[in-house]
C-alpha cells in the first residue's frame, strides 16, 4: 500500500525494529510517566518538594503532547503527500480525524485545567484525558467498535429494560422500606441507589432491605440482575461471532490472494482455502519448525524470509514459497529447521484443514506434491548430500 | 403496506421528518417529566411550593395521558378504516391490545392512587406504571421477547436448579451458623436471605458466616451460583443466535425480493444473495460513498433515493439501482461521491461476501459487471467529462 | 410407545385433562405446603400452638410421601406388566430408579430426623431433602445433564485453575495483610475465605485488604474471577449449542417420519425438511390461524386434531394433514381460522424456512400446492359456498 | 506412538490399573498433604507440638519432590532412548521443558525459604508454589492455554480499555467525593481502590460514594463493568467454539482413520464421517449395551476389546469391529449384551448422526447392513441358538 511519511513512521510503525519500536512507544511511556505523576500529587502536600517534582513532572509530559501535537499537523501533508493531496487539506484532514482530536485534547487539558482558576494540583487533574493514549493503540480496538456497532440496537433494547426495572424496583423498595430504615430509603432516589447496586449484583451493603417484602423484592432483583447481564452476554457473544468471521475472511483473503501458488486457481478454490489457512504475523529469529519434530501445519509465506537449514546447506525461501508440506503428506517427522529471518507474514495450514482440503480439492494436493518434489530435486541438484 | 390515519402516524411515525420526530417523541417526554417530578417530590416537604408544583406536573402529566388514550380510542376507526372494520371493532381492537392496556393502565394510575385514600404524594407513587412507556418504544423489544420464550424452557429449569440450590443452602447454613449468630441466622427464611445474595454473588456483607462449615458452605454456593449465571448466559446466547438468524433471514428475504434486478434470478441463487447481503436503514443527508476512498462494499437501493456525485453531472438512483461496484470489481478507489437524499433502505454487499459470491455465483458477478458498465457508457454518453 | 398404568399415569401423565392435572400435580404441592410449614416452624416458639399446627403439618406430609411411595412400589408391576417384566423385577427396577431413590430419601428423611434423638424441630429440618422433588419434575433437566456432562472435562480444567489461583492469591494475601490485619488475616484459612468471596466478586466486605500491595492483589483476583467465570460461560455457551442442536435433530425426525406426507420422500429430502421445520406442543382451544391475517407459516399436524372454520362449514384435519399453506403459496391473508380440538403436536414451517425449501426443493411445493389444490377441490364439491 | 518408559509411565499413566493408577496420582497426594500441613501451620503456636509436626510433614513432603526431582533426570534418557537422543540431551530437554521447571521449584521452594532467613513458618510460605502440580494435571490445560492464546488480541483490547475507564471512574470519583469523604478519597490511589471493586461488581462497601454524582458516575461504571464483563465471556466463548471444532476434528480423524471398515473409503466420505462420529474412552468393564433395551447409537471398536454376550455364547470383538447397528437399521431393541473387557476407545454414531448419513452417504449404510449380516450369519453358523 501507500509508504508512510517519516515522522508519523516513526511514531507508529509496525514491525519496526528494535530501536525504532522503543521511540515508536514513546508517546504512551510519556502518558504512563505524566498520569502517574498527576495521581502520584494527589498525595503529596501542596508546596512540598515532591508537589514541585510532579507537577513539574506533568508540565513536562504536556510539553511533550504539545510538541508532538504541533509536529504531526507540520509533518502531516508529507505523509499524505504521495496521495494527492493538498497541504492545507491534509492538516485539515488530520486535525479533524479522532487521532488529531485526541491530540488536541491531550495538548490543551492542562492550559484548561489552569483556565478554571483552580490551585495548580487540581488543575492538572484535566489531564486523565491523556489515558485515551492507550485506547487509540489498542490493537483491536476497531474490531470492538464494530462489535459494539452492531450489537448496538439489541444492547439498547437491554439498557432499556434494565432502566426500567430499575425504576420500578427503586419504587417499590422505597414503599416497602421507607417506615424501617427512615434514613437510607427516605426518598425515591434513595431507593434508586439500593436498586443500582442490587440489579448489577455489585451489593455493597451501605444500603440492605431490612423487611420481609424488601427481601422478596430484592430477591428477585437480583435474578432479574443475573438475567440481564446474561442477556448481554449473548447479544455480544453473537456480535463478535459475525464480525471476527468477516474480518478473518477479508484479511486472509487478501493474503492468500498475494500468494502467486493460489492465484492460478479459479475463485471457487480461493474461497475454501481462504476457509482454511490461518494467517500468522511471526518476529525475525523464530524458528517454525524444528528438524525431528512431527509436523502438524505447512506455512506459505506471504512476505518476509525464511531460511530452510539441511545439515550441509541453507536455502532461502522468498514470498510465494511454501515450506513443512512433507510431514503432512508422508507422516513423517519434520527433515529440516526452518527459522524467520526478517519479520513475516506466514499463512499456516492445518493439517486437520489440510485434510478437509485434500478430501474437497484434492487437485491441490496434486500440486503441492509435485510442487515440493520439483524443488526438492532443484535443491539436491546443487546440493547431492542433503 | 396499508398507509396508517393521521394522529397515530404523528405519535409514532418512523423516518419522518426532524419536526415530527419530536413530536413523536412527546408521550416519552411527559413520561420523563412526569416520573422526574413524582420522584423528586418523595424529598419535598409536604405542603411546601416545591411540592405543590412537583404535584401540579404529575397531574399534568396525567392529564396528558388521559386525553391521549381518549384520543386514541376516538381515532382508532380512522386508522383501521383501510382493513374493512367496522369502528367499534377498530375500537375494541386497540383498547384490548398490549399499547391500549398500558395507555389504559398510564390513564387511570393517578385515580386508582387517590381511591386508596393515601396522602396525594404516596397516591402518586402509582404513576410508576408510566415507565412502561419506555420500553413501548424500545426497538428490539420482539426480539428480546422472541428469545425469552425460545430460551424459556431451559431457563426455567435451571430457575428451578437455584430455587433447589437455595433452599438446600439456606437449611444448611441454618444449621452451620444458628449457634455462633443467634440474631442473623435465627430462623431458615433468615439464612434464606443469606442465601440468596451470596447465590446471586451480590454479597451485601450483613449477614456473612463465620463458622468453617458455614464458610465451606458458602464457597461452594459462590461457586454455584456462578456455574448457574453461566448455564443462563449460554441458554441465552444460543437463543439469541437462532433468533437473529431467523429474523435477518426473513427480513433481508423481503428487500431483496423487493430489487428488480434479483429478481430475473431462481430461488437458489436468490437465497445465497439473502444470506449474504445486509440490509441497511440509511437517513437523508448520509455520504455512503466518498470519492477517492478505498471501497469495501456495493449497494442495491430498495426504497428512497440516493444521488452520485460526479465531477460535472449529478445521476439520481431510484429504488432497483446499484451503486459502488466499480471499487469491487477492479480495487480501484471510489470515483464519485454518493449522497442519500431521501431516507433510503440500502442493501449492503460487503466486500468479503462480494468474494464469496463471485466463487460461488460467477454468472451474478458477470450481470453486475455488464449492468454497470452499461450504465457507465449511458452516463458517459450524456456527459463525456465523467 | 407404551401405554402406561393407571397410578403413575395418574401422577405424572403430560397433556392430561384440567382436573387429572391438578393430581398429576399434588405431590409439588404437598412438598411446597411440607417445606414451608418445616421452614415457617424455624421461626416458632417451642411447644407453641403454631409449632404444633405446623409440625402436624409436616408429619402429614411425610404421610402422604410413605403412602405414595408404597403405592409406586405396589403399582409397579401394573406399569411395566406389557413390557413383559416380572413383578419383582418390575419393583425392583422402580426401587433401583433415580425416581424410586427420591420417593424413598423423601419417605425416610423424618424418621432419619427422630432417629438422631434431637428435638423435633430439629429432627424435621431433614425433610429439606423434599425439595428434590422439584428437580424430579423440571422438564428439561436431562438436557441440563447431558449438557454438563459434555462440558464437564473443560469445566474441571477451569475448576483446577480457580482452585490454584485461590491458594495462590490466599497465601499472597496473608503474606500482604497480616501485619495490618492481625485478626481477619491471622491464619492462610482466613485468608482463603478473603480470597473465595474476591475471586467470586461477591465480595461481602466482611474482610476487605487494607495494604497497598494487598490491594493491588486483590484487583488481580477481581480480573481472574472476571475471566474465569468468563470461561465457564464460554464453555456452557458452546456444550449448549452442540446439545441442542442434537436434541431438535432428533425429536424432530421422529415427527417428521410420522407424517405420512413426508414418508415417501426420499431420506436427503427428509434431512432437509427436518432441518427446516420446527415442533410444537399445542393445548386443546388454542387459534393457530385467525381469519384475514397474514400467514408466515404452515402446518402439519402430527398427532391431535384441528379444525378449519370457514363460514358455511368446519373441516376437521387429523394427524398427517396439513394447513396454512395457501398464505405462503399466494402471500394472501388467512382465509380460514383454526383451532385445535385435541391437545396436538404441529410442526411447524415458518415462511424463512419455506423459502429456503422452495430453493432447494422445489418438488415438495409442488406437492404441497398439488395436495391443497385437490383438498380444497374437495371440500369446495361439498361446499360451493367456501 | 512411541512407548514411555518405566518411571515416568509409572507415574503418569493413563488406563492404567487401579493400583498403578494410586501410584500414579502420589504427587497430586503429597502436594495436598504438604500444602494442608503448610496452610494448617500458620494457625498453630511457634513451637508448639503440632508446629513441630506440621513442619516436620512440609519437609517430608519436600523431601518427596527432591527425590521425585532427581529421579525424573535420572530416568529421562530412559524415557527418550526410542527416539534416538543421547542421555544429556534428553536429561537437558526435561529439564528445560515446562514439566522439569515446575519440578525444579518444587524442589528449590523450602531451601529459597530458609535463604531469606525468615523464621520457619515463614519459609514454609514458598512451597504454595506446589499448587502448580495441580495444574499440570489437569487434562484440559492445553486446550484454555490454547483458546486464551486464540482469544488474547480481542481481550487484550478489552483489558485497555477495562483499564482506561478505571483511570477516568478513578478521578473522577476523587473530584466528586474527596469533600464528603476526605479519608477514604483523599487521594487517586484510594479512589482507584473504589474503581476496581466496583468495576468488578465486587462491591466490598469498605468505601462507598455518598454524593449525588459519585452515586450517579458509580451507577455508569456497574453497568460498564458488566458490559466489560459480557464482551470477555463473548470473546472467550468464541474462542472456545473455534478451538474445540479444530481440536475434535482432528482427532477423530486420526481414530476413524485407524478403523479398517473406514480406510477403503475416499477422503471425502471419511470427512463426512468424521464430522458425525464421536470418541469416546471406555473403561474396562463398562457395560455398553444392554440386552433389552432401545438403541440409539451403534459403535466402532478403536482400540481395546468388547464381548458380545449372546445367551449361549460370547463373541469377541477386536479393534475394527463394530456393534450396536441391527438396532439402529430395523428399530428393535438390542438384541445382546456387549461388555468392554480392555480399556478401549469407541467411536460412537449416534441414531441422529446415522440418520443423517443414510441421507448423505447410502452405501455406506448398504456396507454397514452387508457386514452385519455376514456376521450374524457366520455366528449362527458356529451357534445355531442364537
Amino acid at each position: 500500500m501507500s509508504r508512510r511519511a517519516a515522522f508519523p513512521g516513526l511514531m507508529r510503525a509496525r514491525g519496526a525494529a528494535q530501536g525504532s519500536r522503543l521511540v515508536a512507544a514513546l508517546p504512551e511511556w510519556v502518558t504512563t510517566v505524566g498520569l502517574l505523576a498527576m495521581i502520584a500529587n494527589t498525595g503529596t502536600d501542596a508546596g512540598s518538594r515532591s508537589d514541585l517534582l510532579l507537577s513539574g513532572t506533568v508540565t513536562a509530559a504536556w510539553g511533550f503532547f504539545v510538541a508532538s501535537y504541533a509536529l504531526r499537523i507540520w509533518s502531516a501533508p508529507k505523509a499524505a503527500a504521495r496521495r494527492g493531496v493538498s497541504a492545507a487539506g491534509a492538516r485539515r484532514r488530520y486535525v479533524l480525524s479522532a487521532s488529531g482530536w485526541i491530540d488536541m485534547m491531550a495538548a490543551v487539558a492542562l492550559p484548561a485545567g489552569w483556565l478554571t482558576g483552580l490551585p495548580e494540583r487540581d488543575a492538572q487533574l484535566f489531564v486523565i484525558v491523556w489515558a485515551l493514549n492507550y485506547i487509540r493503540r489498542a490493537g483491536g480496538l476497531t474490531l470492538l467498535l464494530r462489535v459494539m456497532r452492531r450489537a448496538a440496537p439489541a444492547l439498547a433494547s437491554v439498557l432499556t429494560v434494565f432502566f426500567v426495572v430499575l425504576l420500578i424496583a427503586g419504587t417499590l423498595s422505597y414503599v416497602f422500606e421507607r417506615e424501617a430504615q427512615r434514613q437510607t430509603f427516605r426518598t425515591i432516589p434513595h431507593a434508586l441507589w439500593w436498586a443500582i447496586t442490587t440489579l448489577s449484583t455489585t451489593g455493597y451493603g451501605d444500603v440492605v432491605p431490612v423487611t420481609l417484602w424488601g427481601r422478596l423484592l430484592a430477591a428477585w432483583v437480583m435474578v432479574g440482575g443475573i438475567v440481564i447481564f446474561a442477556l448481554w452476554a449473548g447479544i455480544i457473544a453473537n456480535a463478535f461471532a459475525e464480525e471476527l468471521r468477516r474480518r478473518d475472511f477479508l484479511r486472509t483473503w487478501d493474503l492468500v490472494a498475494s500468494v502467486p501458488f493460489f492465484q492460478t486457481l479459479g475463485a471457487a478454490a480461493m474461497a475454501d482455502i481462504v476457509r482454511l489457512v490461518r494467517a500468522r504475523d511471526v518476529a525475525a529469529g523464530t524458528v517454525v519448525i524444528r528438524k525431528g519434530q512431527p509436523g502438524d501445519s505447512m506455512y506459505f509465506v506471504v512476505s518476509g524470509e525464511a531460511i530452510v537449514m539441511f545439515d550441509s546447506e541453507a536455502i532461502t525461501l522468498r514470498p510465494g514459497a511454501f515450506f513443512g508440506e512433507m510431514a503432512l503428506l508422508f507422516g513423517t517427522r519434520r527433515s529440516a529447521t526452518v527459522v524467520i529471518t526478517k519479520p513475516s507474514v506466514l499463512l499456516v495450514l492445518d493439517i486437520a484443514d489440510f485434510r478437509v482440503l485434500a478430501g474437497r480439492r484434492p487437485e491441490l494436493i496434486d500440486v503441492i506434491e509435485a510442487e515440493g518434489r520439483r524443488r526438492r530435486e532443484a535443491n539436491a541438484a546443487l546440493d547431492p548430500a542433503q
